[in-house]
């Protein structure tokens, strides 16, 4: 081992996070012991801080210091418009984007018949009874990945939801804004053709 | 701001990591938060200790828990040879190939007009006082970048260890121009380090 074993140590959890392999750990690890004391201290300290604080929102699923998270609790949030997502950094995505001004689900996956992934797995129980709780709620928007899972869950909770009368929407399927057509896989470009609306 | 502020202040620190962006100090905290006590305080103390227990060597350069060294303190390494590298890392790669049974000298950058990096901003002095200290070294390997700075580097070194009559070598060709150490394979490095030749 040519490394110290402390270093090692930090290097192996670090070459764990998804994004950073054991050479960017190390280069990380050479960078913060420059300046120890104003890299790593606060590091340490926002690592304990959100594993003591951070837990999952008890109605949504959401990540936050309460329970009810922020959202959940935000009085100008319309409560009538569920946007049901796979995971947290969805949730995230579009909370950067300003685009829904509703409610979430977090479902914590899609299924997955390779997976092992059943409807028991998923948060979906919970969402069928956010919407049959008589809480106004008038639209689920299923904002799931475009795959093949995504769909088959998509499927299931129009299935599931269909009988509580709830409007149920979709996430529009096409050609991303700025992106150039000949770098779209070919199911985007036939989902956009067939989904064309006029000029 | 989407997320609560634990969060949102751990992935800031996290994405200033080289290697780590935002949209990877996300995930990465994402997959955290699903088993925080598993993974963010082990990382927190981890951090933590590496902070407080790794310093530089006060004779080479490297960092480890004591100094001197761990690679300074073996009665193995043969003391005779010493090979200069321009960073920690370096020093690692060469660790890892298990390429040189000698001592180390970290300079801790290369000479740069244009970075306004002179003799004096690197540990030049005191690699002269232990070639000059009579310690019974024979060699000095100038294991250097391949870059023009580091090529100024090998010349600048060369001229103030020649008046100690110590034998000067560097890497042999192999080592890609612009390449950086710490990037290349293990028999790369093992290459360059047998066919060394004289400076
Ligand atoms: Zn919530
Ligand atoms: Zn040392």
């Amino acid at each position: 081992m040519s490394e110290s074993e402390p270093i090692e140590r930090l290097v192996g959890l670090l070459a764990k996070l998804p994004g950073l392999g054991r050479r960017s750990a190390r280069r990380a690890v050479l960078r913060m012991l420059m300046h120890p004391e104003a890299t790593m201290l606060p590091l340490a300290e926002a690592l304990r801080e959100a594993a003591e604080a951070v837990r999952p929102c008890a109605v949504c699923g959401n990540l936050d210091t309460r329970s009810p998270c922020a959202i959940c609790r935000d009085p100008r949030r319309e409560r009538g418009v569920i946007c049901v997502v796979e995971g947290v950094a969805d949730l995230w995505a579009l909370e950067r984007a300003q685009v829904h001004r509703g409610l979430y689900h977090v479902l914590g996956g899609t299924l997955s018949a390779l997976g092992g992934v059943g409807p028991e797995d998923l948060a979906i129980r919970s969402l069928v009874a956010r919407v049959a709780e008589g809480g106004g709620v008038e639209e689920v928007i299923l904002a799931l990945p475009a795959t093949v899972d995504g769909a088959t869950t998509a499927h299931y909770l129009t299935d599931r939801l269909r009988p509580s009368g709830v409007r149920i929407t979709r996430l529009a399927q096409g050609v991303p804004i700025g992106g150039a057509l000949d770098v779209l896989d070919d199911g985007t470009l036939a989902a956009a053709v067939k989904a064309r609306r006029p000029a």
